[in-house]
């Protein structure tokens, strides 16, 4: 089910920013018993995207009224929100007038086998080295070509997620996902500043590290830096957090705090 | 006029992955007296584009059915193509299967004053600077948040372009222009295999070069090297080409090249 502006199962405007320059921002949500996770905190992240490209982020109400279309049948699965700049004429600058457009869909949760969550995953270093941007960094805005052109790098069914570098080497994520390496006690995941999406469950995995036992540290890292890590993980709102068990020539052990984490992740949901 | 899929006035899918993720090409034409200036080179561009990014491109016929339905009441205006790769299901994989999405619009000539033309224009330094990405670089794609930003620092209808320049401070083009300077017999442009956009006419104006006595040269362009040229140009194919009269502190006296070029640009229409 999909609804452009409440409206369900309509469609795009052609004149649509969010088509032309791709001048929009989107988000991915796990529903699960009706219930979306962390709306507010996805809310708080969508409204602090659209404030950094100009553009008015719709009510969280209208969200909401969305969200109860959808009905009781569908408990569980994957929510998608964008916010384009919406529809404008020709030409890049942005009118001061226009009405944002609000798209939310509703989709099955994505078939990903069992044992990425019980056994870890496989994941390669894309060749592609993703841009620096710092008037973008760490937004979930819709200009993702690195992102498409870095996933269709691989076809293997088998490896789960690519890793993107940027030209000097620093490790910034997956195509989909935030990356956390553990090395004795500290958490380090990789600095945005420059590139890369910031994203809920990333914030979410600092604030549980001290609950763990663990000291937090954002810093650029080298593929290296993973490699010599006792325990890497992957995390977006919809998978949770996987393992990753293996990466080119490097195997890891079964680790103890990918669980911890999912533990944590799910026994927090508001 | 809108033409989606050669439908008149028809809607696109919210699903469709230009609207996604940027996942597509465009190009403007200049339409006079029902005829596409430029057409087959506009073509052989948009179908290279494609290329690199693995999209389908429609074949060439279904572009000119297209512009056939315009009619012959509107004999000048701005054609502007878009494909995307087409309607994706959820996840940065393309899916081999896609069927491009192909829009067609028809719109009014821009407002310009035709001062631009016999004066020249003034034109701006933007502060943000565009990102490397030499798999993107060249590619009218449809992740243009870094042109939506760079336009919007300026208001003033008075500046009619801002120059964009990358991190190391290379001049990479304007907004929505390629930028050409002239220092005694020699015509630089810059070279764009990290950044920017290689447009159809920048490609005319190199082969035009030699016509005027000129040898063509595309090098790396400091702000320096543009403010210290004989005669500074912005071209696309619906302005054509426009002289910088003033850029910051720095004025240009009107120069003999601009409208040679203009003249050349105008004179072969293929």
């Amino acid at each position: 089910m999909i609804l452009v502006n409440g409206v369900a199962n309509a469609m795009v405007s052609p004149m649509d920013r969010g088509l032309s320059y791709g001048d929009g921002i989107f988000r991915t949500l796990l529903l699960r018993d009706t219930q979306n996770k962390n709306w507010q905190r996805h809310y708080v992240k969508l409204a602090a995207d659209c404030t950094r490209l100009g553009i008015t982020c719709p009510a969280a109400i209208l969200f909401e009224q969305d969200f109860s279309q959808f009905g009781t049948s569908e408990h569980a699965g994957v929510v998608k929100l964008t916010v384009t700049r919406g529809i404008g004429e020709r030409g890049y600058i942005p009118q001061s007038s226009i009405m944002p457009t609000r798209i939310v869909s509703f989709t099955a949760l994505p078939g990903y086998s069992s044992g990425c969550v019980t056994d870890g995953v496989t994941v390669r270093v894309c060749q592609l080295r993703v841009a620096h941007q710092p008037l973008l960094a760490g937004i979930k805005h819709l200009n993702r070509l690195e992102n498409v052109l870095a996933r269709a790098e691989w076809q293997d069914p088998d490896i789960m997620e690519g890793l993107l570098l940027d030209e000097a080497g620093h490790v910034i994520g997956g195509t989909m996902t935030n990356v956390f390496a553990v090395r004795g006690r500290q958490l380090f995941t990789p600095e945005l500043s420059h590139s890369g999406i910031a994203g809920v469950t990333r914030e979410r995995m600092l604030a549980f590290a001290a609950n763990l036992g663990l000291s937090d540290k954002i810093s650029q890292l080298s593929l290296a830096d993973i490699l010599d890590s006792d325990e890497v993980m992957l995390c977006n709102s919809v998978i949770g957090v996987w393992q990753v068990r293996e990466l080119g020539q490097k195997r890891w052990q079964k680790g103890q705090y990918t669980s911890l984490f999912r533990a944590l992740l799910e026994s927090d949901d508001d």
